[in-house]
């Protein structure tokens, strides 16, 4: 059984997704959630916020791995460099932990759970919740873009054992 | 006697530069450094790198403040983008410790010590040796720039104690 930590970062929210996937590649929904940051008193506390948030928990539900949404093309460099901070925020954390990241490119995520890179937030959410067979469960968008990542990361994964070609060659592949 | 930290962050060397800040104003220089980040085998190792080196220094000097720098426009939302998370990972290592973060616009800090915003890099390193009594010391850039940073915040939280306006407002109204 492997645990896998989803993160979709964000300045404002932060969602995270935890998952379970067996040897056979079934993968079994653990925990999702967004971490709130907007309450945080000033941009600097927002970050602590996300990092305390992230270690309490990897500290609760102990994943391998690491699986976090590369950041395509951002709107402008302001929204760049907001985002950039809470990913950095982010990977700092997990990487001080010594846990593997793997990164998946957005539309990797999409083309790896709807089969098409181009398939909107609902397909995805969709998707996830029909793996993960969670078909009553409300998700938040954040939380269910984490999970998202989550099982892009389990295929691909499963997929490199099959073919033995390494997970970040099939992501550049795909991306 | 105050000890601020100064920090120029960024994604292949982050500088830092500690001083002392006695009651009266005077500033001694303590340590400063660039953290080079360049090594690490990829991008998430080089934010670990860069968090591993700042906890370090944090142990190592017990600075009581800190001061970094803005972002000012980047050149694209690329480089924005990198430096985002250079800084995002740095806020984040010292917000956790429940450290002040005071943070200044690269133009503020050359108001500061030189008197003009638009000065060149050789001019605010000639004034933080000047300031620092430091004038055979040959101070690598990245850890001169930060030193500058820790410098322009002593500078202005001694203006804001003399005339009562917080530092905050003072560099608004210098931004």
């Amino acid at each position: 059984m492997t645990r896998i930590l989803g993160i979709d970062p964000g300045s404002q929210r932060t969602g995270v997704g935890v998952i379970d996937v067996a040897p056979d590649g079934r993968c079994t929904y653990v925990h999702a959630q967004a971490l709130v940051l907007l309450e945080a008193e000033d941009f600097p506390s927002r970050l602590g916020l996300l990092c305390d948030g992230l270690e309490a928990l990897l500290d609760e539900w102990q994943p391998q791995q690491i699986a976090i949404e590369t950041v395509f093309m951002a709107k402008s460099a302001t929204s760049a460099l907001k985002l950039g901070h809470a990913r950095g925020a982010a990977l700092a954390t997990v990487v001080r932990r010594r846990l593997p990241v793997h990164e998946y490119a957005p539309r990797v995520i999409k083309q790896s759970l709807v089969g098409r890179g181009a398939a909107d937030k609902e397909q995805v959410q969709h998707m996830v919740r029909l793996l993960l067979n969670l078909p009553g469960m409300k998700l938040q968008a954040d939380a269910a873009d984490a999970l998202a990542i989550a099982l892009t990361h389990a295929h691909m994964s499963a997929t490199a054992a099959r073919t033995g070609v390494a997970t970040h060659l099939l992501r550049r592949r795909g991306a």
